[in-house]
């Protein structure tokens, strides 16, 4: 018997036959003996409808009202999913985030959980076995008002739920069975990973594999929740879906688990990058900060950050990376900012693919960027720029070659899927 | 300075437009330097679409889950309309029945509130003036669970909200301006009254003129809480519409200040009626209880009950009425019962209308029932069953005279309108 939280999407919910669906996949987990906790999301499509009545209401509008508004999503499908559960005859209730409590800061629209107090969800699990259905995405703050996590947030709330009533797996039930070593739509040989560890999944989820939202995992990564990425719209009932111990799907979990450790696990991709450039910085103490500092105060997001050295000490080239979508801004405050930033000329150019190796085996083998480099120059494919860290390499490229790079990566790897 | 509770219903709140009006009344009373609380109920068709996911979900569900997911939509319309009221620079906030707490009894479904803790927002009125949009038709149960109030409980939300906080009136906005004399669709000549006591408004809701819920009037009958029906649909700026002392619409108060009260203040009817009478029943202490026991544990809502005086003491004729629609129940549970009730023959019979003539000033004055009796005769209307109390007296007749009976009553008690 085992203590299991099932977090399930807005598309797994989105109408009360995927909730019946829903319900199956929890009553199996049940009848197999075990403890459990779902988190669930708002129908798909309502928190837009919902997010968008706030926008027509007032552009501007106070976050803890919206987060009023955006949280009864949640509320709605928690109830729903409890009804259907005890027309199955499950032990079955809903709880509210300000039932619970998930506490929470009081950044209402965008809140980090504080504390969770699992107590009660324990204690029934202990007296009568009772499934907890928790609407997720959603808190109390210390003003005593709902606040919500912000976009993704009902990840956050499984993870953060599981590590609260010591589960022993946190299962993302999601439209893909697994986190695999590519995107499959780019590369058809992409292979479902069985593992994968934390530090691996950060990378993969912040360089846009969209499995899981960074923050879940993170948390997951601090708190050791052993967290499972599979399918809601496989048959709930189908040969091996109760399996515990070798489920259909990918375990995200310290590296510890994983026994043989690959070099490289997966490459990850990020398109629609911008690159500036900023020619003959003036290289003071300080300059960095006087560059970066405006960029993040406006919430750009900054990447790859290239500071060439500087010939004879006073001036240098600084390059980095911006999402494409935030390209005009940046060039706008730079070009405001450029008395105090003290450079020639800026550069810019759209319309580029950061392509990242990753891999926690690289920290004990040498040579696994020399190998990437040589791979796409073999290709014809130019990097532009290059950042490395313990376990990912990342290489800006044009995003012509996007795909290309990407499988070409993926084989020289050895992560191709083997032929039957 | 006034202290004013507003409330508003489903249509008046159907979408971001209709909200924004709404704001607009209510920025109308802060600007004239009343305190205001508003009362919202979910928008029009929210409610339905909710509890019809519940019946989708199972048939039978747990009233608990029911209230969880239904008491979302008034979520929703506080929360929008404060952004909306903050949006026009009118200090506001939403308060969940949760946050007051409106604290109900455990009935889930069709809770009672027991208590409202008002302070909260007595002293943010006192702080700074701000605007409580309060979400209606919901409450905390004990077991720390959202309980609803059951169909049209938003208005009585908004009379209890204004009885704990002492408020000096309830304005009801909804889709007419007023209560009338009688139904507007039936009698043109009906006029709408500037007053109406508890009591004569009681008879009318209760009757069929559906402007507000029984339940409401009760309460603001128990605590005094002066009520005031009118339009959410004029121009909120209007000339007259601001003022304190005499808008339009109709006000429902202690009958000390109608100071010149009418004989009969209206007209109520309600259609659909059905009849039913025993015949021959044993004439024994106890039958009334043996007949009209088992329909109240079946729900029947039985009304007008007419025994006839029996002629040698051992057998009388019992006539009653349901609701049509509840008529073939009600026969089939005396049938069954019959061995117990000691009748000799059922007969029934619907499509009946009940007309009723209200009014306080029934009490001091005699000849009110005579006149209505007369009045029917004339017209060659067949009366079936007449019940009376103090200020009402209900007469049963066939449905085809329906309107031509409340037309009659209308005019010889002398209230349609004076043409100008």
């Amino acid at each position: 018997m085992a203590r299991l939280v099932l977090k399930f999407g807005g598309t797994s919910v989105a109408d009360v036959d995927r909730i019946r669906n829903v319900a199956r996949h929890v009553k199996r987990e049940v009848d197999a003996g075990h403890h459990v906790a779902v988190v669930v999301s708002a129908m798909a499509g309502k928190t837009n409808e919902l997010v968008g009545w706030c926008r027509e209401a007032s552009p501007i509008h106070d976050a803890r009202e919206y987060d009023t508004v955006v949280a009864s999503g949640e509320q709605v499908t928690a109830g729903l999913l409890a009804i259907t559960l005890q027309s199955m005859g499950v032990n079955a209730r809903s709880w509210m985030g300000w039932q619970i409590p998930v506490r929470t800061d009081n950044s209402h629209g965008a809140a980090r959980i504080e504390d969770i107090d699992g107590s009660d969800i324990i204690r029934r699990f202990e007296d009568d076995s009772q499934v907890a259905v928790i609407a997720g995405f959603q808190g109390l703050a210390p003003d005593n008002r709902i606040a919500t996590l912000g976009r993704g947030g009902s990840d956050t709330s499984a993870v953060a739920i599981a590590a609260a009533i010591k589960a022993d797996r946190c299962d993302i039930y999601t439209d893909v069975d697994g986190v695999y070593t590519t995107d499959p739509r780019i590369e058809p040989r992409a292979r479902r990973m069985d593992r994968i560890s934390f530090e691996e999944m950060l990378e993969m989820a912040s360089l846009g594999a969209k499995v899981l939202q960074v923050r879940s995992v993170e948390l997951a990564m601090v708190h050791k929740v052993r967290t499972f990425v599979r399918s809601s719209f496989e048959d709930p009932d189908a040969p091996g879906m109760g399996d515990f111990d070798n489920p259909p799907g990918t375990l995200i979990c310290d590296e510890d688990e994983i026994v043989e450790q690959q070099v490289v696990t997966g490459i990850a991709y990020a398109k629609d990058e911008a690159q500036i450039s900023l020619r003959r910085v003036e290289d003071r103490p300080g300059i960095a900060a006087a560059i970066f500092g405006p960029l993040a105060d406006a919430g750009v997001n900054v990447d790859m950050i290239v500071q060439s050295v500087s010939e004879d000490g006073t001036r240098t080239d600084m390059t980095f990376t911006v999402p494409a979508s935030d390209l005009d801004k940046a060039t706008r405050i730079i070009e405001a900012a450029k008395a105090d930033m003290r450079f020639d000329i800026i550069q810019s150019e759209g319309g580029l693919t950061k392509v990242s190796v990753i891999g926690i085996g690289m920290r004990s083998h040498t040579g696994v960027a020399a190998t990437a480099f040589k791979a796409l120059a073999n290709r014809g494919i130019n990097i532009r720029a290059i950042t490395t860290s313990e376990i990912k390499i990342s290489i800006l490229i044009d995003g012509e070659f996007s795909e290309l790079a990407v499988r070409t990566l993926h084989s020289v790897y050895g992560l191709d899927k083997v032929r039957p």
